[in-house]
């Protein structure tokens, strides 16, 4: 059997991961990620991307010093976002455009935000 | 900037989403995913996959009358599992072989189990 094709084209995974206050890695949720998702899954109906792209939270994705994260699949592409205007440009460019954002982009090597990512 | 390499090589998420009981589509956690993804995450550890396969909890993935279901990425491939031994089966097979488990893997059309596929 032959892999079967992408159920959603764009599969989006928000970290909502909390730690206790004050942990040293941080947390997405303690940066604010679980309204930046409701925000996200509520722009992504508004955009008629209902069944193609699925906006889901996720446990920790093991990337806190970046956070909040996120996680696009198929492709693989991670980016941080601290605001909603953040998340437009993420479903603008990245959905719409099938383009990247570079600016909020991580590199797979990436273990502390660089400081233009620094909301 | 073009897409950095993967960050795992395989990237596990786990529904567990809870539906109230005797909701007509069912839900996850309703059949034990969440039992299932603890001893998922253990058993990768065992096999030692730490840094290079993620196993994490996710959301609704809105394939709740398959479920429990689990979608690995970046290949994209979806299945449904009832039991540690199909876990285990889906450790060896696909992680390990890097093979598909056919019994278990769900088409991109797939609505209901197969009756193969009901524990």
């Amino acid at each position: 059997m032959s892999d079967p094709k992408p159920y959603f084209e764009a599969h989006v995974f928000c970290c909502t991961n909390r730690r206790p206050d004050g942990h040293k890695r941080g947390s997405c949720a303690a940066h604010g990620a679980e309204k930046l998702r409701d925000y996200m899954k509520a722009r992504a109906r508004e955009l008629g991307f209902d069944g193609k792209v699925r906006i889901n939270s996720a446990g920790c994705l093991d990337r806190c010093e970046l956070g909040p994260t996120l996680v696009i699949y198929p492709d693989g592409v991670w980016y941080t976002y601290r605001s909603p205007a953040d998340v437009d440009e993420i479903l603008q460019t990245h959905m719409v455009e099938g383009r990247r954002v570079d600016r909020l982009m991580l590199t797979t090597e990436q273990r502390a935000l660089r400081p233009d990512q620094r909301g």
